[in-house]
């Protein structure tokens, strides 16, 4: 262990604030070599990270965590080959820092505009997958960013050789050492110390479960990426295809229940939801999906259907699920519909399945959500899907950046202004 | 006075979040009808507004404010006139709402992409001029947003009938009265409740001297935009041409030099010093500038040649004098005038006079400023002059908006996806 103390962290800090400096001005030729060296290691150079990683997991699960959690710890070489996949990916997207912005040359002859430029220092903190190590490191020093990485205690040994890694990588490529900095002491007056750090800190991104997430938030002194949470609704009209609806929604809660985008409470229209809900459900049931419902609801899905249907708690609506359940309403008009999702969901994804041109164009315009969906399933929420490349994270938050935050979401800009001796009148 | 308690705040709050919801959709045709009848209001129907301003001028004279503050507090028809101007430019300026930005069509069929939306609510709080109530109220209506502004204490009447006047011209328009709200009591109190009204609102814009800033910086729980003070450094390099140096640095500290981007500091090359420094110096000393000098420029400018020079002390370097005064230090090398510039520049207007390519670029390249000029007076930065129209303000955060904040800088976006039955593979 080398921090032990906040002076050390003030060191880490100032060292990331000294490499940013550096990070900044690298060439993308540099920072894509970088990707690739760090590529090549995970894939060719992992037996240290491979031992460190099953020391983790031996430690999990002599401390008795669960199997779901040993599963997220575990590094195995085909997963590594997915993360070095991902590195070369992160490689191949556009370098957006110096991007020059509505450059324009003004009436008095000044050329003056918007240059793209990073952040700063970026720091992380989250929680037990060691692959987010990588994939926050990628992101952030591609944006041209220095970044302070500060993980789980469960992967603290798989997280320092992925650094030895990150590092390694750094110097072949001739980058800064500095350009990741890691915390390696699971003490959390750390994170505490961390998140007052606001001189040397930009950023900072929470990445793991609503705690931690509404921790950073609440007491982080410099800007945070506030999202993470995603409390999803798919609205089905009066005017849907119910087949379609029937699809996307299975789509939406079971292709992965356990990410934030997944569905978490169904919304239908009672025009037609004797007709539509017991299909819906039907699709539903066969995954294994326990459903929550309102009175009208479980009055057509009814008991004996094969349909595994409870009454819904007043705590169902606006509960983030993460797991096979989801709740579900009959409603009598979109604008329940609508004010449902403003009083419960966490302005993440919401979708509505409709023919109605009228109604469609209504909820795009009144929900107010990251993303807003028109027959399509709120899973696509994501950096890759829409086409950015890669994302850190999902933001619910108006400011700076919404929705998946990818490189250039981690990016700010300078104004600059070439004149010949102009003044102003 | 109706704002009595910490209760009405919050309804007034309330009444702010239900009337954004409304505003958000308003067309740009109603929007910039409302701007149109308040610039007639203000140049027309502006007795009682004169009567109140003259009442408010009255007491601040009383109670012993300076006649500099007063200036401040004064509304003449000549400068309802300039205030009513600005409005009608605000609506000629372009809505941002509703901007669909890199919206394309995806692999699977999916249109995706980012539509601009407003804010929601913002707030502004600030201090004695009384035109500051309707230039904020216009930039927030115009980018779909309702406001909450909380003004000076010696302006409370003059706001008063100001508001009464924007209430007019919105409902004449057809827009909801409710799009501006009024904190019509003085009390500090009520600022530290609306800074923790973070349900009601979205960000809020301190107007006014570096002691609100701060306040408002340290103690909002919602965003704010952190800026307004501009320690700006002037940089003459060894290869300036030094007439411009000469012209350049007199606009940039006496056109006005009360704004927050007047040069504070003139760093000068050792190598033109002798020669360039008496001539810069003999500008400013004509008008009226005093010079709190390094030793190396006192010994230079020296004693009887004119020129109020005098010696500077550790607290004039970072300093923002806001006044006909400016700190001068002879540096050796261009690290370091960068060197002192990240020390005690605040990030936001900085500018280097050279006629070297290289340095000029490195200039760009390395200060990390909303605002980075070669061979140009820093007193350009401003949204009209930078082509936004106007501003509310000016950031030296690095966060969603650097620099002057037009009306793009007080939205947000979201991302609207239209599907026709995708799912996720």
């Amino acid at each position: 262990m080398t921090t032990r103390t906040v002076e050390d962290l003030l060191n880490i800090g100032q060292a990331a604030r000294s490499a940013a400096r550096q990070v900044a001005r690298l060439s993308s030729g540099v920072k894509n070599q970088t990707l690739h060296n760090l590529a090549s290691l995970l894939e060719s150079d992992n037996e240290a990270l491979l031992q460190a990683n099953a020391d983790d997991c031996a430690e999990a699960r002599a401390n008795g965590l669960s199997e779901a959690m040993i599963d997220r710890l575990l590094l195995t070489p085909d997963r590594l080959r997915g993360t070095a996949e991902e590195q070369r990916k992160v490689a191949s997207l556009p370098d957006p820092v110096g991007e020059a912005m509505e450059m324009a040359t003004l009436p008095n002859g000044m050329v003056a505009g918007r240059r793209r430029i990073p952040l700063g220092v970026i720091a992380s903190i989250y929680e037990s997958r060691p692959n987010v190590t990588v994939d926050i490191f990628g992101l952030c020093f591609k944006s041209g960013n220095s970044c302070i990485l500060r993980g789980g205690k469960e992967a603290l040994r798989s997280n320092s050789e992925l650094v030895r890694l990150i590092r390694r990588a750094l110097t072949g490529a001739g980058a800064p050492e500095g350009a990741v900095q890691f915390v390696d002491n699971p003490d959390r007056n750390l994170v505490d110390a961390m998140l007052k750090m606001r001189q040397y800190i930009d950023l900072v991104v929470p990445r793991g479960g609503e705690g931690l997430v509404r921790f950073v938030g609440e007491n982080a002194t410099m800007p945070a990426v506030t999202g993470g949470v995603g409390v999803c609704h798919t609205y089905v009209d009066r005017a849907a295809d119910l087949d379609m609806a029937a699809n996307v929604t299975l789509n939406a809660k079971v292709r992965r229940p356990t990410i934030c985008n997944a569905l978490d409470t169904l919304l239908v229209h009672s025009a037609v939801a004797a007709d539509g809900l017991p299909r819906i459900a039907a699709g539903l049931a066969a995954s294994g999906v326990e459903l929550h419902c309102d009175s009208r609801a479980l009055s057509i899905l009814g008991p004996g259907a094969g349909i595994n249907a409870q009454p819904a708690q007043e705590e169902d609506w606006g509960r983030e699920f993460l797991s096979l359940t989801a709740a579900v309403k009959v409603v009598d008009t979109m604008d329940e519909a609508l004010e449902h999702i403003e009083t419960y969901g966490s302005g993440h994804s919401e979708a509505i399945i409709t023919e109605d041109y009228s109604a469609a164009m209504r909820f795009l315009d009144e929900v107010d959500a990251a993303a807003v969906y028109v027959n399509a399933s709120t899973q696509f929420t994501d950096g890759a899907q829409f086409g950015l490349g890669a994302e850190v994270g999902i933001s619910t938050q108006k400011m700076h950046a919404r929705g998946p935050m990818g490189l250039r979401e981690l990016t700010s800009y300078k104004w600059v202004i070439m004149g010949n001796g102009q003044v102003r009148p």
